[in-house]
């Protein structure tokens, strides 16, 4: 077989002229064994989460004291404990005793790898922020106004964005970052998500598949969506009553795969929810993703591109990014697999040299910082893979699969990776 | 009134205590009272529209010899013209003579403002691109492979990206401007708009409403899309069956004006549909603009910053951006009016000082060319209202009008609006 390849030279990046070129696509067996290997896995999935293994806490590792997370929280809490916590400032000063707020510090001294959980949590270092001190007057009138206007949206039940609320006080506020910054220390201070305070961020990320849930009071069928599917909605809290018949989740890295699978309609050959953020993770996105797989309990595969970005965007997914620790409980979704394109399924998969692209120093540089990171470290299989990839200097982009003709993707790659169960 | 208000020395800035200091809040009219004048507005676009004043064509202009556009064509009409295209040149080779490509230039001299059809078009200039020369050859051989994998597409009918379409054949582009460049030439060479050629761009828009159309053959409901909206589909072709019920369409410039409106439903208070393309507009949300406004023969009435690059965008939506002049026709939309946020709304609605931006060098500069460019001087309204911009020196986004409240926008400003007709 292999010599009668050899004999014909044929020209892999073509596929004008039939089926002979297209590298293993006779090692597929039919559709039907390989749904039947995927519902084997999502049920061992499904019984092992609801039975013994359940989700660790920072409870379970002894850790709640020593350590700062914050959940999502309904409305009606969130208004509660900014009434109390406006209430012990008024006996405060009543007493003559001024006020002060309790702040946690969010600065990477104060973060923590939990490797039990796979998260970057915060540590319990907190500092006062006084209004009787010329240097902390002006950051304690700021906190008070958040938390005047995160109650306003409390009692009116709105959403609106980061900007939004700027721009509600500019005068005090003077720039952006400012609001930003006290906003992201009012849901460390209530121990709540930022989503909680029903300050959203703007969305990017769409979904198409077996997925059936609604957003603000409207049920959506993500089959029926056609190839533009559903944009993912803003504010996670109004998503709910998620159902699937899906086997697996699949997770994009960028738009063109997404546009293939969609019109492809991959996700009714092999039943599946098809998501992405269209390049780096938004926070809406990594809501809806982390929703849906602790409701359904399904398997979630990625799909990046085969560079140091395609993983470290696998790791916000995962673990978080540094900046938003004090929330990666609710961020973070575990136990993503790395289904591709992987270094080894470069020569695995036959890819030309020409579509493979040399990595820039900067590349090499992010690739070999990734090899220090812990959630790289605790999965050999990524080590062994992105080691591979530094040696051999090479990256290579999921449209690399489009010089064996432009549905490759969907009607080789894909199935015989399920098939052969081929993630890390 | 202003002496009483005076008085009371209101804080502008807060909208926590009450309606009193919510400007014009008590004009506005009943929404039956702006509904009903909204609909005298549709009725009488829709009439004039569809009776005399039909869209002019190069053609009624005698300029079809002189100028060049290109049309949406069928995907059997593509494929028949590719294969004249080829016989032609197989002719030619066996006559002896060698082949060539005639190629449409699409440099800056050979563009032209139409002020008639208030779009950028090309003139008929071409060059010839002979394969057996050292200067074109290699250009030459990427046309004929461009013509080669877009008459696949027409085959298998599918659709694909230029990011696609490059990894195909990575030997020969080398990089992908060099295919993307040829795409266009085939475009024009041939005639129709790239789209017809089923490459597609990547979409980032959204729209919410009183829109039912069919995406790929489902059925879509955009008032029953919740938050999110529905993604814009990125292949046009597949979009049809467009049906509403809404008396105008509101074309909102970015992301968080749009999540305030689709929270609030605002559709449903005025019946509308709201499209954004969350900043600079993509080739799909144009395409999909236009289409609503031709088939559903509605007034689309833009929301944008006031500073010059929300009225930059606006003119992309409404003749064409340079680069892509060759398509003007198809990818721009007829008589957009300009809703707000005009500079003149800054006074007029009592924007905040402190949420007035002062305008950087750099924009005074982009301001003052625009008030060169065509299509903003055939329009006097627009020219004053730039004018003033530049004079002023200050810019203002659209959430500045969150001094007033969160919902100011959706409760007062937009219904202010609409029922004083305030577009220009």
């Amino acid at each position: 077989m292999a010599d009668k390849r050899k004999r014909r030279r044929p020209d892999l990046s073509s596929d004008d002229d039939g089926e002979v070129h297209i590298p293993f696509k006779n090692r597929l067996k039919p559709d039907a064994a390989i749904i039947k290997t995927l519902e084997g896995i999502t049920a061992s999935l499904r019984s092992s989460s609801s039975s013994s293994s359940k989700t660790l806490t920072l409870n379970d590792l002894s850790l709640a004291n020593a350590c700062r997370e914050v959940t999502d929280l309904s409305l009606a809490s969130v208004q509660c404990s900014i009434e109390s916590l406006v209430l012990s400032i008024a006996r405060s000063i009543l007493a003559g005793e001024g006020f002060s707020f309790s702040v946690p510090s969010r600065g990477a001294a104060n973060q923590l790898y939990v490797p039990e959980l796979d998260r970057i949590v915060l540590k319990d270092k907190s500092s006062l922020r006084p209004y009787a001190n010329i240097s902390t007057v002006r950051k304690t009138s700021i906190t008070t106004r958040i938390l005047q206007l995160v109650h306003q949206l409390c009692l009116k039940n709105i959403h609106v964005t980061k900007r939004d609320l700027f721009y509600t006080d500019v005068k005090l506020f003077q720039d952006q970052t400012q609001s930003d910054t006290v906003l992201d220390d009012v849901s460390c201070m209530l121990g709540c998500t930022r989503s909680s305070l029903n300050v959203i961020a703007a969305e990017k990320g769409v979904v198409v598949g077996r997925l059936i849930f609604s957003d603000n009071g409207d049920m959506i069928d993500c089959t029926k969506m056609g190839m533009g599917g559903k944009a993912i909605p803003p504010n996670i809290d109004r998503v709910g009553d998620m159902q699937s018949d899906a086997l697996f989740i699949l997770l994009v890295e960028k738009d063109a795969a997404y546009i293939r699978l969609a019109e492809d309609r991959f996700y009714n050959r092999f039943p599946c929810i098809i998501v992405t953020a269209k390049g780096q993770p938004d926070v809406a996105t990594r809501l809806f993703l982390r929703k849906m797989k602790m409701e359904l309990k399904l398997p979630v595969l990625a799909l990046m591109d085969s560079d140091p970005y395609g993983l470290k965007i696998l790791s916000v997914y995962g673990c978080g990014s540094k900046n938003m620790s004090y929330d990666s409980a609710n961020l973070t979704t575990p136990d993503i697999k790395w289904l591709g394109i992987r270094p080894s399924d470069l020569d695995k998969y036959k890819i030309p040299e020409q579509c493979r692209l040399p990595m820039t120093e900067q590349d090499i540089k992010t690739g070999k910082d990734l090899l220090e990171e812990d959630f790289v470290k605790k999965n050999p299989g990524w080590v062994e893979e992105l080691t591979l990839m530094v040696k051999t200097k090479k990256k290579a982009e999921i449209q690399a699969l489009s010089s064996f003709g432009f549905q490759y993707l969907s009607e080789v790659y894909l199935p015989l990776k399920l098939q052969q169960q081929d993630w890390l």
